[in-house]
Order: C-alpha cells, then structure tokens, then sequence
C-alpha cells in the first residue's frame, strides 16, 4: 500500500495513493495506529504531494554500496557510518532543491529510505521488521566542497530543502533486490541494486536502534550507489526505486 | 529571568525561576510569545526540574576555544565546523546520563547553548540577537573512541541521555565573558571564558541560519574549553555558566 500527505483545494489530508486508478483517498486516523479509508477520493492530477512523514529525525548512512566503495576505492566499513540531516532539510516530491549562492558544487545521491513505525530502542535485526512502517525514495543532496572541507558532514547535507523524501511510502515490500536508479534531466545516472548494500534493512535499523531511541516517522537513509554527480541550476533530478515510484525534483542554485 | 520547565505533583508546568526565594511560579502563555505569572507558586525543593525546552534540532560546535585549540595543537578554524545531536539525546538536570555497556571512553563537554526564540532564517550578525530566547547549558556528552574510528561525530555523540541541557534558561545575560567551568565530583576540571570562543555567538546564529532554518526553541551549543575528561559510572558532572547556574547529573555506565 501507497501512504502519503497531499495538499488538495487547500487542505492536508494523509492519503492512500491508487496509482492504478490515478486517485487519492483520504484516511481517518493514523498511519501509525489505525485508520481506515474515506468514503471520497481525489484525482492524482489535481493534488499537491506533500513529504509523506514528518520525522523527529533524519539519519544518513555515509558508504554503504560495495559497488560504490570499489568505485572510491574506499575499504568495506566494518560498521555504519551515521550522520544526520536537520527535519528543516525535508521537501517533497515536486519541490524545489534550493542552493544558496555560496554553494559550489551540490550533488544528487539517490538512497532507499526507511519510514519507523513505533517506538523502537535496542532492537534485534530479527525484530527490526516489526518497528518499520514502510519505505520511501530519498535524495541525500550534498555539498561537496563544504563535506571535504569541514571533515564533518553536517553543514554539507543540511541546508534547506536539501532532503527531498517521497512521492509516498510503499508499505508492502521486499527491501531485498531492488533496482536503485537516478536520471539527471532524464539521462540514467545511477543504477544498482539494494543487493549491493553492505549493511542490510534489519541491520541497520538494530544498530541505530543501539544508539538512539527511533520515533514513529524517524527515517533512515541507507546510503547511495554509484554515480553521484553535479547538479546544475534548472537540473531535473529523478529518483527512482523498483517497488516504490519516483521522486522528482529540480534544482535550483540561487544568484549572488 | 530564568524561565523553564518542571513537573509538580505529577503534573508538567512552564514556569519561572525565582531562585532567590526558592520557589518557582508557573506561567499562562507561551515564552516564545506572551506569558504572564500565575498567582501560585511552588518549593523550589519541591519540584523536579526537566528540559528547559523541547527542540527540533540541536546544532554543536567543534573546536571554538582559543584555549582547547591550543592545548588540542590544532589550528584555529576559518569557520564553524557545526555537527548535530538528535533530540532524543536530551535529559535535564539531575536526570542520569546512561552509557550501553560496549562505549569504552565517555567524555563529558561544558558548553554555553543559545536557545533560538524565532524562527530565524539567514540574519545577519547585527540581527542575530532578537532571534535568542536565552542561555543555558549545555553537556556534549561524547564517547571518545566511536569519536575517533568513526571519522563522523555523530554516533559518539547522539546516544539517550548523551546531551543534558539546563537547569533553565536565562534571557537576560550578556554572552561575552562569561566564566565557564566543570566539576567532576566536585573537583574543577574545566575553567574559562566565553571570551576565548572563536566565533561568538551572534556569528554563529549568522552562520547556521545561513545553512538551516532555525525554530524556536532550538538549541545551538557553541563548543567545549579545555580541559576535557572521562566520566566513571557514579561519578558528578557539573557544569557552571557564570549568570546562568549550574547544570548537575550523575553518570552511569550498563553493565554488559
């Protein structure tokens, strides 16, 4: 099932998405609870796709693609490397990633993310599966002067709009396998497959788990494959993952 | 005036501090917009202090002390190197700060944080400081060797209980000068001035909110002086900020 928020005649509404049938039905409740569908729908056309989920907190696995480690020429980690992007970097699909004029070089990385259902601390990759409510498609923009610069990453992946998460969350699906692909103005840019994911789903999730409390809605990026690249302004970035759909932004780099 | 939170018989107030008379006085209203007193009070003794404030994001400094820089042989940065502690990291004074039983070094960090009052996106330094609510402070709680293998801060430094803030915040202090200190079971371990901060703190809420929007109640820690160290299960960590009070909470390592 496809869930999701959109915007339609000036109201939000949390939604399932019938691809199939191009229309948006309105839910009553919640996605992390119960809910159950209205009686209405809207046409897919005629709504504005809002980010599908508000997290608490945004958390980034650096290399996680053994295609992509070759590519570096970066040895395997032994265990994830995290960082995080600040709630205030989250777009939708449709918006506008926005560079501030001082940024020099802002790349796309196209990553599988997942959505947390419940409240989970120190879970088991066996138990991982119960605390996910679904995945997402997500675009780690990043800054690539200021990320070799600071040594830390922070400032290179937080500005304003530089998460754009969406369309929607499909919550019956297989991490496992899937086809990973970016197209920058329409030309396939990245291409892989979760296969080629160092640390898995459940993995992940258990070894975050380890850390930090994880909050319903909380997203965690599992990392991108090769062929990040440089986005220039007016640039159309698509992001898409088999199973789920495409994320579609353009990219906008302000004038001094 | 020193303005936060407390629960009281079981029930959670805003309030301000009157520390002179022991007693705090909850508010109607909000301390991002208009509040007023109410007509009771209760003990300060009485009370169980919690987070000052809820925020969405808490944003940190490396390296901004002239004096840790020099005692640390590194060279002065040209800017902010900013990194960021997820929200779930926060406890208040005498809460515990709990380390799982696979950290080995767990540092504490005395740090001045400014608290944002509104919603501030790309000011200027001369305009900075009508978007600051106050001051408390702050400890950047880090374990040293996940700090050094993994390259990325965010792991040592983000996990449950590692970012005390508190006891309240205090809105009307002047930043500059002031003395800052640690004790570790009551002996001094940290001791110097906000005048040996690199970026002051008008730069740095400049700096950041050129990057990300920054909310109200947000939190931005403005770095550590020297004289950094480890904490052992049941030890004291306090942090004193000269105009503002003292920040008090016991360590605790699990046992395997």
């Amino acid at each position: 099932m496809k869930i999701g928020k959109v915007k339609y005649n000036d109201k939000n509404f949390h939604v399932v998405f019938d691809t199939e049938n191009n229309i948006v039905i309105p839910i009553k409740g919640s996605f992390f609870g119960d809910f159950e569908l209205e009686e209405k729908s809207f046409p897919l056309s005629e709504v504005k796709i809002l980010p599908p989920v508000l997290p608490t907190k945004v958390i980034c696995l650096g290399l996680n693609y053994r295609d992509h480690a070759e590519e570096m020429k970066m040895e395997i980690p032994d265990e994830p490397i995290i960082f995080l992007k600040p709630t205030t970097s989250i777009i939708g699909h449709g918006d506008t990633i926005i560079a501030p004029s001082f940024c020099q070089r802002v790349d796309y990385e196209a990553e599988l993310a997942i959505v947390i259902g419940k409240t989970c601390k120190d879970v088991s990759p066996e138990e991982a599966k119960d605390y996910i409510l679904g995945y997402t498609c997500l675009n780690d923009v990043t800054e690539r002067v200021f990320q070799k610069k600071d040594g830390q990453w922070t400032r290179a992946k937080s500005f304003d709009t530089f998460c754009p998460i969406g369309p929607w969350i499909e919550t019956e699906l297989d991490w496992r396998g899937l086809r990973i692909k970016s197209y920058l103005n329409g030309e396939l840019r990245q291409d892989s497959t979760t296969s080629n994911m160092i640390f898995g789903v459940e993995e992940i999730v258990s070894f975050v788990s380890k850390i930090m409390t994880l909050l319903p809605g909380d997203i965690i990026a599992t990392g991108t494959p090769p062929g990040i690249g440089e986005m220039k302004s007016g640039d159309r970035i698509k992001i898409e993952i088999e199973g789920i759909g495409a994320l579609e932004n353009i990219f906008m780099k302000l004038e001094e």
